[in-house]
């Protein structure tokens, strides 16, 4: 171990130089414009893990952006970890709000400010930099890894299934380790046991085949705006915040007293999150904490929504077409095909028929529940204590990861998500961040969990 | 006059020509980078009533875009005439939506398609080509006639009430002559004896400072595009369209049976209207004829809205701005400062301490209703009944145009609003047109208005 602590110290310098190399590529996912950009990451993703001793590494392809893939295979008698990450980003835009170029890391205050610094790009780099300092210093590695990386998180993970289903058997592994989320502070870790699914759609209206003057026809044809604002406005009750498609929460899991008590630990309240977000008031359905909202309800939010003119001064049009972007955050025992159908013939009844209508899919994940008392969640408890000198919290998240509820239906294994961001990274935001100790701290826990096969 | 049919007939290619110049002067009035644009257009026009024997003609400063003047006043015994004209355009924007480029005039099928030919330059062009033809054949002008185009039409006209108030003794006269509207076909002439004013405003909402992560803060925060819905869906009932702001009618008009009746005659009907729009539906207030709808009635739309992130694919983010453009047709006796009152009272009791809400007002302008006795009106009316066969149709006007309400306060004076687009030209939208032959029946309708003071 004391090899190892010197060779990270002396190679600290270098892994923040592979990290920002891997933050310049703007890999957005979403974006046509960047497919090349995506596959750029890929086969630097690739390279870099055959460079450091992995084997088998390829970019594999899919129907969308490339998966890369490395192995470690040496004692069928070991376990088998699977590493997932993701390389792609999200959108950097409204680009005016960030402080330094999304795409050229800046070090300020112990921060580094990227786009994908957090999500995921530097957490998926600790289990490389961790994985490489054993190998480089005992040649050989205590346990199976595979490493699984794609670059479609950000748009929903939507060609991940069938690649699992196709390549079931080269993925075959006995727990998924996954750092794609946040510790609750630089001393307390926290370790999510379950994950809101999500179901994304877009709603595209249109009511004319253009735009027309609204003096001459202004009291006599419909506005596409008003149309969607009638239809969004019957989404979402304004007062009590509760989601008014029927039987929206017909199948949501009840929590009982026990799990409820347990919760209470999290640090995540009213005060943390006005402070993360800088909102003047906590909006949601009344008589639940913070944490049962984020964890144990479901959500309807319009993520984006465009019509008519929206450029600088008046123009006095009726707008002909008007689209909105509109996600639900589905907790167990919601499904993705379930809320898919109650959503749509909601949508289309309240739609008059002068209205066109055309809804598409844009992503969708399913929730996932895992059981506490998995052994590998106990070797990274160790290294958590170890490394951050607390054992992590166990909590419900509020966001999605696709992937791990794929894992739980095809391969039957549960995903360790040990978060190595904080809270107020910015996930998404302008100024997204990632702690530089905290890229440190992350590489260190990797490297006590790995170790830990070793006993 | 066969001197001048002549000379029209000799010089109907060059007139042609001069128009084009002045469409392919992209003078977007509301875009800060056509700025100069606008201002090249004035020095166009400037310069071309020079040339054609106006006299006095000057570039006038505004706080905003400049207005162009001329004059020719020769006997101060005859009437003096005012033409008004604005030389700005509409942003064309959805480009993708043009046939052909449009600052490039293309002639397909009889019209001219170019942004801002029937809205209005090939339309105050017919008065300067009519006006030129008459010096030309015969060395002078029957009338006194004073110029006035301005720039910022598009924009509210922002500066024009201003302007028009220090420069009034310039400016004075008996009557003013309007062409920016349209005639009903190419036989049967309209001339509006009524318009409706407007208010025109902005909504900036802010929940927090910047988006956040819908997963992670999904349930427990508020969402601008949200809050923005929940507003504009109370400005307007969406079952009987009436608009909900309070005493929103209390002065409104009341239209006796006689002019009802007149109305009648009007050729906008439900079937006009859905043959122009392409919409599927007549949507407005119940009970109403759709003339009596758009010309007696006010309206409240929504002309675009934006929140959020409106990209390709989906991004996981609760938007934390969100705006609206919004604008109110008015009709006598409903007045700017009573609405602007009223909308701005009502929006802001119904928006939740919770969301910081900014209302800009981007533009405004008055109803007006005129009497039909006028007799300048008498003498429109006899050179259409020369130029399209038929006497004029009495309508009242949808739209707005702002400096009819400003002269009839300031000067005291009527307009005359002798239209010579059609009721398809498309203003405000992609593919905008203006008729070959309605531009050269606009110049003959010009010349027998203006050789009519010869009598």
């Amino acid at each position: 171990m004391e090899n190892l602590k010197d060779y990270i110290e002396a190679n600290k310098k270098r892994y923040l130089d592979e990290l920002f190399e891997l933050l310049r590529i703007p890999s957005i996912s979403a974006q046509a414009e960047h497919t090349q950009d995506v596959r750029k990451t890929a086969e630097w993703l690739r390279s870099h893990l055959e460079n450091i001793g992995l084997e088998n590494s390829k970019i594999m392809e899919t129907k969308g952006h490339p998966v890369v893939y490395a192995d470690y295979i040496k004692d069928s008698s070991k376990p088998t970890v699977l590493v997932y990450g993701h390389y792609d980003v999200q959108s950097p835009d409204p680009l005016e709000e960030w402080e330094s170029e999304p795409f050229e890391p800046t070090i300020r205050n112990g921060n580094i400010y990227a786009r994908g610094v957090a999500d995921d790009k530097s957490q998926l780099f600790t289990h490389i930099k961790a994985l490489e300092a054993i190998m480089k210093t005992s040649g050989q590695l205590p346990v199976n890894v595979k490493f699984l990386f794609e670059g479609e998180e950000e748009v929903g993970s939507e060609n991940l299934d069938e690649f699992i289903k196709e390549k079931i058997e080269l993925l075959r592994a006995d727990v998924c380790l996954i750092s794609d989320s946040n510790a609750l502070s630089e001393t307390l870790p926290m370790m999510e046991y379950g994950l809101r699914g999500i179901v994304y759609m877009q709603l595209n209206l249109s009511v004319m085949p253009k735009d027309v003057h609204s003096g001459a026809y202004g009291g006599n044809v419909p506005n596409a705006d008003f149309e969607l604002v009638t239809i969004l406005s019957k989404l979402k009750n304004s007062e009590t915040q509760e989601v008014l498609i029927p039987k929206f929460y017909e199948n949501v899991r009840n929590v009982d007293d026990k799990e409820k008590q347990e919760l209470k630990h999290s640090m995540i309240t009213d005060k943390t999150i006005l402070d993360e977000t800088g909102a003047k008031e906590i909006i949601g359905v009344k008589g639940f904490s913070a944490i049962e909202r984020e964890g144990t309800l479901p959500t309807l939010d319009i993520n984006g929504m465009h019509g008519g003119y929206t450029g600088d001064g008046p123009k006095t049009i009726i707008p002909a077409k008007s689209s909105a972007k509109i996600s639900m955050r589905l907790v167990p025992n919601q499904t993705v095909a379930e809320i898919t159908e109650k959503f749509v013939s909601y949508v289309k009844s309240v739609t008059p028929s002068y209205v066109d209508l055309e809804i598409k899919s844009l992503s969708s994940g399913e929730p996932l529940l895992m059981g506490k008392e998995n052994e590998f969640f106990k070797r990274a408890e160790d290294a958590f204590q170890e490394s951050f000198g607390n054992k992590p919290v166990y909590e419900l998240q509020g966001g999605s990861i696709p992937i791990t509820a794929t894992l739980k239906t095809l391969l039957g294994i549960d995903s360790i998500l040990m978060g190595f961001g904080l809270p107020d990274d910015g996930l998404h935001s302008p100024n997204e961040k990632m702690s530089v100790s905290m890229f440190y701290k992350g590489i260190e826990t990797s490297l006590l969990f790995f170790q830990g096969f070793e006993k």
